[in-house]
């Protein structure tokens, strides 16, 4: 039997914003498990804005997604084959296995998905690499103490909601920043943030200041730009800017300037520092585990914005993060 | 017998670099030591880039000099009335004097100077302020660790010349950056640097390349602008950046633009935190133990730049240090 993989391959190397032509579909036969191995049939990737520092050429921390190749994503499905006596047809299963309709797997680059916890779009999202990033990343990296006042920029995003319902959790006043009405009511209605910032209507410098009136003392950052550098304003000394992402940035052609308030960074004695999820892969098992306790006793929603269109709608649907066209984790069925 | 104090105060708040204007020599009668206080003669007074930020309006972590108030300074000087128990005609102290030949001080906020150990004017130098900020600023934010490549900015000055030999002793690979032949020799070959980067020769990033073949750990800033965003660039992973200056923006009187290399952070995990020395002010006489013992052992150099002219002197001599006028530790004497 002969199974046809279709594939989201690299077609172009992308220039600012992504094109439908930046990625084309192909198709091959599926790949055949070997001795240790497992056929995984892909049921969903995740759309993250990482991937458009994966397609760009030049230093990053990891190396580019060459021309050709099949698309880096994190994606999650269900075993189809196994020559692994660890795992059996039927589990249900995530990694990083690409943005197409079936994986090959040696099973260590893999997790299994609990699916009483959460659906399986969930395992890519809040119980995934999303997930992962803002319990981590807040933790680790923010570390907000009880009264702190945290802001969270790409505030509805994937991984700023839950910063956000962490940083509830751990006691702080939280603050998030997004774009338009509907996220901002969202966030704070739903997510129960203390405020929401919405750089879509003026003044970000001036609605943060009403939002945080003792100052800002942990900054979780998704967008940067002039974003961040507001925020960075506001900094009270000894604060912690958690760099997560600078998505403002990602589609740029030219170089963005910087922060023009760097500075603060000395005067307020900030700690900025840049955060990679993967560097706590080891310890993923202990941020699931909070994370699906806090959903379960009803502190921590998720939300995915899961969209049909399978493969063929790959170069269409990722651009939606770069303009906030998503609401929640944007999540690609195949 | 009435003493006459001179004083340096601030006549206008300067706008772009200091000119002789914005300082004006004053005189008054010298205060008279109350109950528990001493009269100081001061003899050194220390000349430092942060004086640009003490006379400028605006947020910053002390309060901006008044039009009219005494210049503060750190500086040095002997007892010469002592209505305290704990000093006596004769000690040496130092302390945030101020910039003029008398002040009062009621014990707690000067230190003793060993004059055993080094000069006066060391005692607001290596063993003083810029002393404290190279040995804690690099210790404990810039965390070296042997073999790492450390890079230093003004690596001639007062701080930066320091730091190199600190992260020496440390073990570690130290390049430093500097203006000019003479600077980049002397901390080649006085204070036993690896490497220097001559930022007047050009292409400062080639240069930075070559001498740093493994990358670079830990960054001590002192500059900021553009030597910043060469050396952001070839961080390498979880490097750090001790932010303890940014003197390159310090005159300016247009925003400075931030560090267009600002996404090293995110994609190098660097943690990049801002110092400011008085933050440990309770642990200096540990700082000032390991630098007189790494002296007496042959380790560390000091050099002062010790300038005449007095008082009036002033405002004359302080624009040195944002123009690469000084050559080591910049004092003036009383």
């Amino acid at each position: 039997m002969a199974r046809v993989n279709r594939m989201v391959t690299l077609a172009a190397r992308p220039v600012g914003m992504i094109k439908p032509t930046d990625f084309k579909v192909t198709e091959a036969p599926a790949p055949e498990p070997a001795e240790g191995e497992i056929l995984i049939a892909l049921k969903a990737i995740s759309l993250d804005p990482a991937m458009r520092g994966w397609v760009s050429e030049g230093r990053s921390y990891v190396p580019p997604v060459a021309i050709g190749e099949v698309m880096r994503a994190f994606s999650a499905g269900v075993v189809e084959e196994s020559r692994n006596p660890d795992f059996k047809p039927g589990d249900a299963v995530t990694g990083m296995l690409g943005a197409q309709a079936y994986a090959i797997a040696n099973g260590r680059n893999v997790m299994k998905a609990d699916l009483s916890a959460g659906p399986i779009e969930r395992w890519i999202g809040g119980l995934g690499m999303p997930g992962m990033t803002a319990y981590f990343g807040l933790l680790e990296v923010g570390q907000p103490k009880e009264g702190d006042t945290l802001v969270v920029s790409a505030a509805s995003g994937a991984v700023g909601g839950i910063v956000g319902q962490i940083g509830k959790i751990k006691g702080c006043r939280v603050v998030g920043i997004a774009g338009g009405r509907d996220k901002c009511d969202y966030v704070v209605r739903e997510l129960g943030f203390d405020a929401c910032v919405d750089y879509k209507a003026g003044n970000i410098s001036r609605q943060l200041r009403e939002a945080c009136p003792k100052g800002i003392d942990v900054n979780f950052e998704n967008v940067g730009g002039e974003i961040m550098d507001a925020v960075l304003a506001q900094m009270n000394t000894f604060g912690r800017v958690a760099v997560c992402g600078l998505i403002s940035a990602y589609n740029a052609t030219e170089a963005s300037p910087g922060p023009a308030n760097f500075r603060s960074i000395l005067v307020n004695r900030l700690r900025v520092q840049g955060l990679i999820v993967t560097d706590w892969v080891k310890r993923w098992p202990e941020g699931v585990k909070d994370l699906v306790a806090w959903n379960k006793a009803g502190k921590l929603k998720f939300r995915e914005d899961v969209r049909t269109g399978g493969l063929d709608a790959f170069a269409t649907t990722l651009p939606l993060l770069y303009t906030g066209g998503n609401f929640g984790k944007l999540v690609l069925k195949v």
